[in-house]
């Protein structure tokens, strides 16, 4: 990450954290391996089991095959065709189910039942969110002085994770989520005090379409800055500006941060802000020109 | 960089410098500003001047407009669109020419006579080679241990003052400049012993069909540990798969680096490897799919 001295009053000093460059394109390798790293030979032995429709799955095929064990990842389906090629290339052929919670969640279980494999949830598992917080760590060892982060919100892994992490080192750090006004599942559940379901599925925003888990919702309840929401339209601009100006391939979810700072630009005057962009898994390049 | 340990003797370990993620998505700013940092202040107030069709047009725009004066910037009526706005949204309006040498040198030794500016000619200048050889010195900072380092080559500054820095410091340390079979003049004037001319035009890599300069030449010839040379198709493979796996754009004059190390794989065998990834100013998106 490039640093720069003062920051003007009028201006924002926006610097990006690029866990699109990151293995398997996703910051979604730091929880997987922690939880992978984390389990005793013998839980190993069984192997790992998740769902995940997204860059979770690759994630913890690769950390299984790091480690030299079984995975087994059920994908929807209609699974993205490179999120699909990305486990396939770790050498793991993908379980695949229909496309609904239900199924997913009853396929990972049968699974489960019949190996004895660990759950390795993409998010509501305390060694994956203790993972993803690691991204901020490294934030805070590179930008000392950084003032706020922004990272995106899905299931909330990530945005627990980096909030467990940010405000026991720096309680002044503001932290906040980024998700799409189409997926703002998220803010209505910091409103509500309650885990509130995701109305829509159509944002381009794919990754981040999840309602929060139970072990991330009261962290962020009780720690976020806000919750940001964008619109789609500024998802899509920003995943071309990260192409023609910074020259780097983000997917729409991971661009959605950079989204809100624009967006939200008044909230950020002054600060030195680290926008965490991930991930890159994108096929269809047409969405950068 | 990423470092990794030992490399087993039939592998190569292949590590990217991405200029393409420096200011103006190219090497040039290095050259380009160490030109226009080096004048004294009667010198700088005249201005300077440049012809260039690429990078190195946007980079002394930038360097100027940094120190204040005032930048000339002749470049071809037929120059990439990209590279013309590149230069324009730094205020910069260039002096457009005919698409030939003899048109780009008369305009600009026209202003030259007019305004009293310097000339930073793209790469037959000290500073600017200079300049550019600060690339290897931060290669050899981030990784110690490197054995092998390839750059494209176009007129060359780039890699004369990769040689100069490198074999000064590690006279051990392997260089090679890399270009286009179709634009394969550095690796004639090698053979030949004197500056040959470019034969053809039409290389996808637009950067590099430069020929070499009086003062780059003799550097390479005493100092280059070898030319490769690379296809049109090696160089469009590289190019996407920058984009499908690394997820970072590079303009083809950018890849041919990394394309050199595939096509000459038995040259890097064993050998921890730097390739010089540069620029990203790519505007027809196609050419990563």
């Amino acid at each position: 990450m490039l640093e720069t001295s003062g920051v003007a009053a009028t201006e924002t000093c926006l610097l990006l954290k690029c866990e699109n460059l990151q293995q398997g394109s996703a910051f979604k390798a730091r929880g997987a391996t922690n939880a992978v790293m984390s389990l005793s030979d013998r839980e190993a032995a069984a192997g790992v089991v998740t769902h995940s429709s997204g860059n979770h799955a690759a994630a913890l095929a690769r950390a299984a095959v790091a480690r030299g064990i079984q995975a087994h990842i059920v994908m929807p389906s209609n699974s993205a065709r490179i999120k699909l090629q990305a486990v396939r290339a770790l050498g793991v052929e993908p379980i695949l189910c229909e496309p609904t919670s239900a199924s997913r969640e009853a396929t990972a279980a049968e699974v489960q039942r019949r190996t004895g494999a660990t759950l390795v949830h993409p998010f509501n598992d305390p060694a994956v969110i203790a993972g993803q917080g690691t991204a901020v760590l490294e934030i805070l060892e590179q930008i000392p002085n950084v003032q706020a982060v922004v990272v995106p919100v899905g299931g909330g892994g990530l945005l627990a994770g980096t909030l467990i992490a940010a405000k026991s080192l720096r309680p002044d750090l503001l932290v906040f989520g980024a998700e799409p006004q189409w997926a703002d599942d998220a803010w209505r559940s910091v409103q509500s005090g309650k885990i509130e379901p995701a109305l829509r599925t159509d944002s381009i925003a794919d990754g981040l379409r999840t309602p929060l888990g139970t072990l991330t919702f009261p962290v962020i309840r009780s720690l976020v800055s806000g919750i940001l929401t964008v619109s789609e339209e500024a998802i899509r601009r920003a995943t071309k500006q990260l192409a023609s100006q910074v020259r780097i391939i983000s997917e729409p979810s991971g661009a959605v941060t950079v989204a809100a700072v624009q967006e939200h630009g008044q909230l950020f005057r002054g600060l030195r802000t680290v926008a965490l962009v991930s991930g890159g898994n994108l096929d269809d390049f047409s969405l950068l020109s």
